[in-house]
């Protein structure tokens, strides 16, 4: 964070604002651990639904928080952000039941392209995955907040 | 698929194990399209509860259906194989309700490393999105097909 | 290629333009094998200042041979593409005066982005790498031909 | 670094050892800047024959100076090690005659597979590039060292 960036009441409202539209990732039971200009902790459990072949977490799924914790952390700066490339290691299987956590932080911004890395770690604080995720910005046009006349 | 290739009877029971045993993907609605040693082609379509902030299909979902083919094809030849890395590249959003159609294809394998490619179609023809995974074969035991005595 | 590609002969101009303008890769001692519009197969001798300390080809020179490959692939259509992304996979080690050869073949091209996918192979025609770039166009003018009047 | 790695001197041999061996990266007339275990830091000057045929630094130098970070830091503890997958985004050109700065860090490392992240600074502190590489260690014996009897 810089000081250009957004007071926290307005990171806020964008990451609440994506939050709110992003039912998908609601519905996989997520909760928004942190959040600030550039940065965002995820946290989900894997539930019965969620297991593979192989007895564990399908790796989709560990995908998804890391993908949402990404996107809520390229999203904070205002101005609509989205995935455009994402590379995942998978480390150690996520078990069933187990609560993982997956945090996000920028490594680079510039003009429209940012790149973010979010590590995964399981309740024993292994790391389950390494992601790293390329955003492009579709505007410049920051999204309405709550301190915008609409 | 080479000499050394199983026949497709034990192809083929190879691929309905992991499959009956994944029910994660069998849950987001996924089907077997086709398959062959080292092939495989998965579609879905885009549900309701798999859309994101922006209002397309959530890109874990659209991983998930390219997984999962990567996932059937690389554990085609028999070896309890698992991915270890992925890369995908968004090209274009998968719109609610449209079905997607994903297609592994072997692009090397050799001990128990494999590489796997997979395209994402979505009802146009038009690329949604591209991948590449790595597997990991984890032993050299084949697992037990219905020909082999249990 | 398609019906919007340029005749055979603006092909090999554009190609030919950046090869000649490339001399870290002459100096590199690579040699164009073959091009069409989206494609390039580019060769070069492992020599040994290219050695690294395992007695083997340094990647970087792997990777050199792919990637001018990839840019001839990508600057075949004429307007100035560049490397955004590049991911490599090392599979078998480079020997000492072996000749690698890369063939790079597009994989998807749309408004100003690309991807290529490029193998390296060597004289046994085992596959020594692989590697996807992502290309990015800097402007829609294509570059001047012999065709074109100055 | 944690407990279990060895003394700074015995960190320094093994990557004095790489370093003496890797005739390559020598001759493109990298240094080493810094290390410790599982951290290097390598510096490169762009020279003339590292020009590509948009004027500047050819990507695979670029990649060079990053790799070779990479091979320092996941060999500084000991067991001999090898890239098995690098990833880089190019993020602005390096400049004929600019120096560029590789510092690679250990982002996982267990059993035989390290993550290293490495980003490559202009001289203006601007980030030219940055590069994720996953190493595999290729045996439990570490090298013979000074300390060791031959």
């Amino acid at each position: 964070m810089n000081s250009a960036e957004p007071p926290a009441s307005v990171v806020e409202a964008h990451v609440r604002d994506i939050w709110q539209r992003d039912s998908a990732s609601r519905d996989m039971g997520m909760q928004i651990e942190a959040f600030a200009a550039g940065e965002a902790t995820v946290s989900m459990v894997v539930r019965d639904d969620m297991i593979n072949a192989h007895g564990s977490c399908h790796g989709c799924f560990i995908f998804a928080v890391a993908d949402t914790a990404f996107e809520l952390a390229c999203n904070s700066h205002g101005p609509v952000s989205v995935a455009a490339d994402c590379q995942i290691s998978f480390l150690r299987p996520g078990k069933p039941g187990e609560k993982l956590t997956a945090a996000a932080t920028e490594t680079y911004r510039r003009g429209r392209n940012g790149i973010y890395d979010i590590v995964v770690t399981g309740e024993d604080g292994a790391t389950v995955a390494v992601f790293r995720g390329k955003s492009r910005q579709l505007s410049d046009k920051p999204r309405p907040t709550p301190e915008d006349p609409q």
